[in-house]
């Protein structure tokens, strides 16, 4: 297997599909999810379901294909999502009258509705999710990362005033963080985007950025005020108390299927995935070794722990296949499961098993009696465990001391020489779309966001000198 | 509004429009699902995916996109779906090499697939299952029940014989019967599809058929033995115990958003939906009464209930707007809630509320100490309650009499002049396709299935009086 530090995207590409994550379709960009890679999506599924309905929220369903007029409507929309659109234009053997494209996102058709659906302050707020397949016929794609059909959900509230809207954006967000850090152990920062680096259409774009192993930045999850464009481009208006008509203020929130590429690179190494417990298709395996086969007890036993494990509701396989135990401990750990416990007959007559978590060099011996507690322990303490090692990485790879463009080339270029990471650099911004233009021409680094609790604070600007309005992130983007 | 008796499809707009259910979309016959219609169909999905994954299925996710060639490889396929595809034939501002159609199935492209998963018999069965949206440009349109863009979960499984494959095919169907009776209190038939209704590509169907309000069929939901004819077109093989290669017997199986708009045409009546409690998004109502407003006491009292139905799980709303009761008590039965409690002054002095079941005329008086387990009781017989009703309008519109086609047309008058409903009948048919389309060329009647249960077993076809090879349900059918 191609190592991570040769060819990072050989690595990713060769472990997503030795690990049965995905297969590519003769569909350009479109890729299947197979069942151990959407598996992962459900548990993200839940949590975050859970924590839009704990917040309110509901989910609706709306119409996957889109009039073009109604693209129209908001011209920065159409001219941020037009030059991707794949259009339906024949049906049922006719031409259509007006083409209809796949969705690339839904504040356009949400648009339209919502004007029909509030009338009155009373109908406010309108908190609504949807979780679909979206389309953005990109010309260069990533399995999970970037496809022309990807999966997400997109929240589309509307409320009464600014203050409501913006209060909204920024749950929304903080629940994203939640989820990201806690569920998928990796850490990110959360900020503002920067003008160049918002969503088309928004008044205000905010996001979470996360490090992958190689020192990219994903952009893992992101939370729009509207403000009222779209409520003026769909006359989205409600009768308030003293019975006046006001536009409303919308927001928009989403996360996708690329979260599961994100934990891939955050996460795994040179033998595979690493898959936090909390999201692993299967948490735990078991795997009887030596002569197991003339020895009835060890599956008995075996039988016995999984039973137990099922029990507490822990996701549980037992390996008791002909291979090799060396054959199964490798394609277990290319799955990337979290804890493998091995038993065989030496173990018996020790009544022990040994413990093996994945990101972990060492095996522990574990008493039979505690074993099923030693486990629950182990998923939790690695679930965290995880997460300080990716906090680690992100920390010694996010430099704070480059604060010029001329070093910034220089760090790259050292870092291309050594074979290291360049990672992300924290600098001073002036807030001119040049400066961030002429960053990115020279380096390919961008601006990912002005983080809210930045490690530290700029005063210059990273390209021209001049004061520094704001701390920025920068770095290489997927 | 419209009642059902004089214009059951006016009825049934006007009560799903009504209840805030859906809305219409400027895109030809695709809805929107508004949250009270979509948390329907979430109850029905998380019932299926459990009963799903309990029988050893997992979820995948596979390309929207179909290439144009997929579909030719299976003929029958083809011409089936053929008239009603949506096609994409630009995207990202370039003509397509090859249209690509929006799914109305996945039969083709998971084929394709699983020619390359599957390798030998160790790699079967393949138990896979999708919840996706997917297209059916269909004429005539009727929200829920046949939309251009729906929402479904279609099953995908690979055997290693016909035995095997069978077995899954009748335990899905077994799955859906039980999920449809148990969780949406509809009572339906299950049997087997004739070779002119089965689904193209298929070398048997099974069905299960509700009977609606106005006497109309609906499939609820479908499940399909393709024997070896996707395997063939797709080049499905696996290398068997004996080192021979052997194509693999495949089935699918389906159910649909259709299923809401069935639960509104068996359960609803005159003053709107009545929704199982089950699956009912609000299950109980909560509404002060009387001088409610000068007495703190009821909505302390109430407050407490609401509290202790939440704590129970039970979803449970407390109305405290300014409306009268009266319109209180006429919104929440437009939208089905099963059971209404009445809390005013003068009940509160005798330590009681009235509970008002959805489908019941009369009122109860409960000792409030007794309230929350009395509609918890409540909520579980009106459960059985509504499908014990449904059963008995089903059975007494389930002609089991008619034995010719002339008896039937005398029926379908008779039925017509006093306005009541023709509903279905049970007739012998002798097996050959021309009876089955004689009989829906003079009535309308089409088969629904050969029930595996029917009531009673007839001896001559009902067509051309010949032996009958087959007992069959015949009905007018959405």
């Amino acid at each position: 297997m191609t190592t991570q530090q040769n060819d990072f995207s050989k690595w990713y590409i060769d472990t997503i599909q030795k690990a049965d994550l995905m297969d590519y379709t003769p569909v350009r960009g479109c890729i299947a999810f197979k069942p151990d890679g959407y598996e992962i999506w459900e548990h993200i599924q839940e949590e975050m379901d859970r924590r839009f309905k704990e917040t309110g929220h509901r989910n609706a369903y709306f119409p996957m294909l889109i009039p073009e007029s109604f693209f129209q409507k908001e011209k920065e929309h159409i001219e941020g999502f037009s030059p991707e659109l794949p259009w339906v234009t024949e049906a049922a053997g006719e031409k259509l009258e007006e083409r209809l494209a796949l969705r690339p996102t839904s504040e356009t058709m949400i648009g339209h509705l919502y004007s029909n659906w509030i009338k009155s302050y009373r109908d406010l707020p309108v908190l609504i999710n949807q979780w679909a397949n979206v389309f953005r016929w990109e010309k260069k794609t990533l399995p999970f990362i970037r496809t022309s059909e990807f999966l997400w959900q997109e929240g589309h509230t509307a409320h009464i005033d600014e203050e409501d809207a913006r209060k909204e954006t920024m749950q929304m967000l903080a629940i994203y963080k939640e989820v990201v850090e806690g569920l998928l152990a990796i850490p990110v920062y959360d900020g503002q985007k920067t003008p160049s680096e918002r969503f088309t259409g928004a008044v205000d774009t905010f996001s979470i950025e996360a490090m992958m192993k190689n020192g990219k930045a994903v952009q893992a999850g992101t939370s729009h005020y509207l403000g009222t464009k779209f409520a003026e481009a769909f006359d989205i208006k409600y009768l308030n108390k003293a019975n006046q008509h006001e536009y409303v203020h919308t927001t928009s929130w989403g996360t996708s299927t690329r979260l599961i590429g994100s934990v891939i690179m955050v996460h795994g190494d040179e033998q595979g995935l690493i898959l936090p417990p909390r999201i692993a298709p299967t948490q735990v395996v078991l795997i009887p070794v030596g002569p197991w086969k003339k020895n009835p007890e060890i599956m008995e036993k075996l039988d016995d722990i999984y039973a137990a494990l099922k029990n507490k509701g822990i996701r549980v396989r037992l390996d008791n296949s002909d291979q090799s135990p060396g054959f199964k401990f490798n394609e277990w750990e290319l799955k990337g499961v979290p804890v493998r416990i091995e038993l065989g007959p030496r173990d018996l007559e020790k009544n022990q098993a040994l413990l093996k978590a994945r990101d972990e060099d060492d095996k522990q011996s574990i008493d039979l009696k505690d074993l099923v507690s030693a486990i629950e322990e182990e998923l939790t303490t690695m679930q965290s465990r995880l997460f300080e090692k990716a906090r680690k990485f992100r920390d010694e790879n996010a430099h704070t001391t480059i604060d010029t463009l001329k070093d910034l080339k220089q760090h790259i270029n050292i870092s291309k020489e050594n074979g290291s990471i360049p990672g992300w650099i924290l600098a001073g911004w002036c807030g001119d779309d040049a400066c961030e233009e002429k960053v990115k021409e020279e380096t390919k680094y961008t601006s990912r966001n002005i983080p809210f609790n930045p490690p530290t604070t700029k005063t210059t600007c990273i390209c021209c000198g001049n004061e520094a309005k704001h701390t920025v992130w920068f770095a290489q983007a997927y």
